[in-house]
């Protein structure tokens, strides 16, 4: 295999990737005895439409992002069961399942499924119909759990990555890093992927720059710091200049010359300064000339780290290398920036070393959403911001609560009556539209019949909102523009639309999330974004909830 | 592929998925960047030691599972960097990388690593290092994240599901079912294997009954039976009795003269029955005459679902077969659950229906730790609850942050004095032993220098307590018993204990649970479990300590 350097080639790996992670036995096994109850029945061809979405917007947020449907084409691409597949289910599914079954099961594929869907990457509310697919009853009904499993998540960490750049401001630079902290390899290779489409810019992992040409950046852990004890450890001890003779010079004497300035220029102490700590540091720059950047509180930021930070940059800056800068990774880390910001500037002063001047601070510290809107509003010096833990395991909501619901069998709209009212589905073959004001912020989410026309932008329009108090009133409301929210992206078993790139995708959020009213996008009590249905879904809904009493059938015989 | 019918292909599967979802490029970048200032240094062959341990334990508990440990060995026995992931590694790290490193990292493999560990599935405690991974400091170093990544999730989900096994007591059967709502497919796989190796009985996911021989369950989800709206679409409309002379018998007619009696018995309005719902469990009940366990809360428990599924059960028990239960999926589970036992009672005795007796009520809805645990101390009739978002995602917790940290090289003990003292480690290879009071439970884990001779159980013993208040005291234990708690389990690039299956390491963690006082398995402020360092690791720890000021390199030149 290739490594994946075109879009294709990552295609190719991307489908592979869908295929080996998400079979189509990846599921539960009710949908198989469902399927079979209706093969029994005659009814697994007839055609029907659900829906997916979910119910509340994550993190007590007042939006999502969608994300997770180039996987879902791909799996609805590859969609069909081998002859090991229908081995095990004709293992597990009960001893009078008709083998004929099981010949049904091994001929299907997605060949007459139709789904429609908003773009990946968009900004997505509450109760919308995301994803609408439509195909024969019992192929569509296998699909649900994959589909979730696939959509879920993504769309959550995409979710929180996006909150986390709200958070941050547009200017910090955000690096993920949670591989170790997430569900396993592949919890782990998703959120790279998603949080990177959610507005992160870097990634830990190497693997999620591999298979998406995400940018990969790190440089060392405490335990490259701690394996040096003395500078004895260092080799090779000599750095030619970068645009010297190419004399190889004794950077360790030089070092420890700079060492000595620095400690007069602050007053440290040179007793505290851990030998191993420099012999490490030293030993990296040797390395990596052009690109030092290491962890410098592996014993003390003040005491040892800093001291010997700037005297292998000074060091470096003296043979023509620019250093790249320093990571902080425990304590309070915007107090600690300021500290190394005002020795920086010290330092580029007293030594003129102009090279000081564009020094990067990272921050990685069990980073949250509270604590990056915090260091958003505390003065600090950080320029990248590591999160790991709370960015993939979405502390706050670990998990979105997608759900997928039939709305229609055989052109008859279907509904669920529950009784907890949030339970209740919405019935029928839909449109959405998304009205914008004439500043082109979006304020309504619009739910219609299928075979409804479309709302007219600048002419009013009575609707119902949903989910509110009074969802029983009608309002009125006037676009200056209106969306098609969802298209056509899967029929014939082909995908129709190009498939976005990460980085197509990664620009949708953001255009998306801008486009978005400040009041809905706060972080913090947001106001909640209206999503209504139309005076013909309104009317569709109430009279399926009247005539959904008064059965007479137990008197016919 | 064959289906992994016996144990080997088993192993065989799980061996190619571990390679799949955990090629050696998933790992962060800075392992690599290490790995080359090791090996620029000369250093990359020293040999080091590494410790994998956690600091707390989860969910505010006592004790955790260690879990992941299989995955690991596999994962071990083919590390190794293939040409394609060589080429990749070129082209992010610095352009003037030595290109002779990357020929060694092509040639590297773990045959110079041992791997000595805790067994899987045993009960572990904070800060006891659970795996130490010995061999060549660039490969060892290398390995990280792919170790924490596989033992982080598997050990921590495993963990819950332990929790809610204790919550949940043991007669009660425990489902999982939280494929859609886990990180992607990987994490809802390994939520299967691990909440199963944890104490659950059964699963959802038909892949992971596919891949690790987990019994499988599922019978119907709410859109079965939103999608039938009338009697019409039963078909076939007839049934065989079970050991009768072959005719087939009107189930329709016969369902609703039940249902007729069942109304008079209960005095329930027949006018408020559901017609498409006793369609849609009549369509079942003939496809699945044996398995008939119809969710029976899509309108309304008591006005429609029980009564349609009694109607439905008595028809075919009049045919000689066997209902198998009903399932609640939203309101009070405790109160619906009696209320559905006293119905199915009376059905008994007034109908002389023996096989109602034996009728199981499944309960899905949202269950958390404290709603299982609830439900045990509430009066109610539940025989099996289903289990999906709290138990995969560990709300409570979803994250275990277990470290890997470096504590030798070249044989010298290696530390990290951080400023925060959480965060400093213990130095040096150890051996770690579990301590038995007379009644065969464990009471203390002690860690000791792999050089110092074991503990002798009935002799008295002096060791310092990590972790709490009193930590420089000493104190003084005996043992009626030690256990030697890790064992090598990899050399020589190979795995050289034979590898537990899931339902043997599912046996291990129900014994090492049992093993457990009641005072550190309650779940609720448990009282915390003793770990304790020997006289002689907690003297070089001091000395360490000590020795840590002071140093003079900056003198000399």
């Amino acid at each position: 295999m290739a490594a994946p350097s075109s879009s294709s080639t990552r295609l190719r790996f991307m489908e592979r990737s869908v295929r080996e992670r998400a079979p189509p036995l990846l599921t539960d096994l009710y949908q198989f005895t469902m399927a079979y109850a209706y093969w029994r029945a005659g009814r697994h061809r007839e055609p029907a439409v659900f829906e997916l979405f979910f119910r509340d917007a994550p993190f007590g947020g007042g939006f999502s992002l969608f994300a997770g449907l180039t996987d879902c084409l791909l799996f609805l691409r590859h969609f069909h069961f081998t002859e090991e597949d229908v081995d095990f289910l004709r293992s597990v599914m009960p001893p009078h399942t008709d083998p004929a079954f099981f010949q049904f099961l091994q001929s299907l594929d997605c060949s007459g499924v139709t789904l429609r869907s908003v773009p990946e990457g968009s900004v997505v509310f509450a109760r919308v119909p995301l994803m609408e697919v439509a195909g024969p009853l019992a192929v569509v009904q296998l699909l649900e759990t994959s589909l979730l499993c696939l959509v879920n998540y993504a769309s959550l960490v995409c979710s929180n990555a996006a909150r986390f750049r709200l958070a941050a401001g547009p200017r910090r630079k955000l690096l993920e890093m949670g591989l170790r902290r997430a569900q396993g390899p592949d919890g782990g290779l998703s959120a790279s992927r998603y949080t990177h489409i959610g507005g992160f810019d870097l990634t830990s992992n190497v693997q999620a720059g591999f298979l998406f040409g995400i940018p990969v950046a790190g440089t060392m852990a405490h335990s490259y710091v701690t394996s040096f004890s003395s500078l004895e450890e260092v080799w090779p001890q000599t750095l030619v200049a970068l645009n010297g003779d190419g004399d190889p010079v004794d950077v360790i004497s030089l070092t420890k010359g700079w060492l000595r300035r620095l400690c007069e220029l602050l007053g440290a102490e040179p007793g505290k300064i851990r030998e191993g700590e420099l012999a490490a540091f030293l030993s990296y720059a040797i390395a990596y000339p052009q690109n030092f950047l290491p962890v410098i509180d592996s014993y003390s930021v003040g005491c040892s780290g800093l001291l010997n930070f700037c005297a292998v940059a000074l060091t470096l800056c003296e043979l023509g290398y620019r250093p790249t800068g320093v990571r902080l990774d425990s304590g309070d880390l915007c107090r600690q920036s300021l500290e190394v910001r005002r020795v920086f500037t010290l330092c580029r002063e007293h030594f003129s070393v102009p090279a000081f001047d564009s020094l990067v601070i990272v921050g990685t510290n069990n980073i949250s959403e509270q604590s990056m809107a915090e260091l958003n509003r505390k003065e600090n010096e950080i320029n990248t911001v590591g999160v790991g833990t709370h960015l993939v395991t979405c502390t706050k909501q670990p998990s979105l609560g997608c759900v997928y619901k039939l709305v229609e069998v055989r052109g008859r709209p279907r509904m669920k009556i529950s009784e907890d009212p949030e339970k209740s589905t919405v019935p029928g073959r839909k449109s959405v539209y998304r009205l914008l004001d004439s500043e082109g912020h979006p304020f309504l989410d619009l739910v219609s019949l299928a075979a409804e026309p479309p709302p007219q932008a600048g002419l009013p329009l009575s609707c119902f909102p949903v989910g509110c108090a009074a969802a029983a009133a009608a309002t009125s409301v006037t676009a200056a523009q209106v969306v098609c929210l969802r298209q056509e992206v899967f029929a014939n078993g082909q995908v129709t639309q190009p498939l976005d790139s990460t980085v197509e995708t990664r620009a949708t959020v953001q255009s998306s999330i801008q486009t978005l009213h400040e009041r809905h996008k706060r972080l913090q009590e947001p106001e909640s974004y209206t999503v209504a249905l139309s005076e013909s879904l309104h009317k569709l809904v109430t009279e399926i909830q009247r005539g959904s009493g008064g059965s007479s059938f137990l008197l016919a015989n």
